[in-house]
């Protein structure tokens, strides 16, 4: 689950909605552990009993506190590099809203192949025309987690 | 817990006992996730019901492959720039055996003043022959959980 | 400068035309050590006698072989998190062509607030449809650099 | 070069004079990029003309100022995991005083079997009591960079 530390309310319910749906298809979620769409599908998450990791930027809890709704935190000490470390460890991504941050969790998770779903987020196309076939745009938080349920069992990681 | 992929019989089964004694303590055992001290660890906490970690240094399971003692895998793509982020996500760290990269965690730890208990590990003294109150060495496995859980309860992270 | 290590002929002639205008410049070229637009880009600058570094994902030249125009090589061992440290060790970043790896660093730039300037790249604006005042698009390679330099100056990094 | 950022009297001497050295043998000298240990050495390259690169912890001048001497500055934004970048980018490494970031330094070098010359610094051997040869003691600033360079030109990084 990608996304920024700073959302609006609508977002901030379908981040919530996303996290609720993918406790209830049985994933972990994994996120930045920071606020806004990241504290909000924790939220999502773990209402449902799911499992939810944050990966911190900061070395400890004062530099990045974890959202509380995360039950283990990862600190890195990595700052942005800690980006890589969040697409990575998911089968699949779904970004919610986002901004730069965001945008650079989409390119790397792209460029290792990793399959991207987005909600109210970047519209991307590549410079030169092609389409790319692991990024899709979801209509609504439901569709996004089928989409990356489905996805994340097709690449087996 | 902190230890090499490669470690003879003795090493493992005193990784086994501290990955036990860490599962029976209530708290998570995050390692390196690969082969050795590493796996024994994790095959001890699993064992017990507990839950475990392994913060990978490749960027997928094909990279480096996760022991399968390994509930829940974080791959970062860092190579053994992923040690800082295995002692950061400790709140103490235990280091049973080890060669170059263990000794690498051990010094990233208390370069970030969290506590290391040593177990038939690297003996170290600071060069100007002052003490290091965070590093303290373990008779045996249960001496060393008992120490990591005191000192991580004493930390607070 | 950031851009893949694969480019057509036109986009190559580009990058090697930056590179050269970054060395008459007296700029020093920073990119990400490879092929492509990377090693266009430094055989332009090296051909003016300027300073080109190459940041480079393995752990040694074994593992990612820097171009014959790089003149420093840093080997970092940390995969696509180097692209974090090609672009905060720029004032501004020129970003010619590009994939998924040139779409991350041109985002991490502006997550860190550097100036980015593109040129036959990604064409991008914020979700909510406001403008990102650190993003321009240049029309050829002089307008690249002009623009480049024109930020550096102006941020003072 | 690896050392700490802050060091004795004596040890800022030993460093001054190993930079000195450096650059007189030919050879770039770089560094964390800080004070103490690693602006003595640059100071004592720079002074002889030599080429001096530092390799910043956080991700811009303001979080990490590169000490004077430091003529290319490469900020990454990782905190401690720069160490790793700064052993990588050396052909032969020499820890000249050092605390506990020098000491996960010199771990890094050898586990990717980097040569190691310590001056005044760690005296490590390795628990099962191998000897390891790829880490040699100098008993001066002028041997630690002979022994460093001869290393650097025997594993022709």
């Amino acid at each position: 689950m990608l996304g920024g530390a700073v959302c609006d309310e609508r977002t901030g319910r379908q981040a919530y909605e996303v996290g609720r749906r993918i406790a209830l298809g049985g994933a972990v979620l994994v996120c930045g552990g920071g606020g806004g769409v990241m504290s909000e599908a924790a939220r999502g998450a773990a209402g449902e009993g799911g499992r939810t990791v944050g990966i911190l930027p900061a070395a400890d809890a004062a530099g990045s506190p974890p959202n509380p709704h995360v039950e283990l935190p990862i600190f890195t000490g990595l700052g942005q590099a800690r980006n890589l470390v969040v697409v990575l460890s998911a089968a699949a991504a779904i970004a919610v809203g986002g901004g730069w941050g965001t945008l650079s969790e989409i390119a790397l998770a792209l460029k290792h192949r990793i399959p991207v779903v987005t909600l109210s987020s970047w519209r991307l196309a590549l410079p030169d025309g092609r389409a790319e076939p692991l990024l899709t745009e979801a209509r609504d938080p439901v569709h996004a987690v089928e989409l990356a349920l489905a996805a994340a069992g097709g690449v087996g990681r």
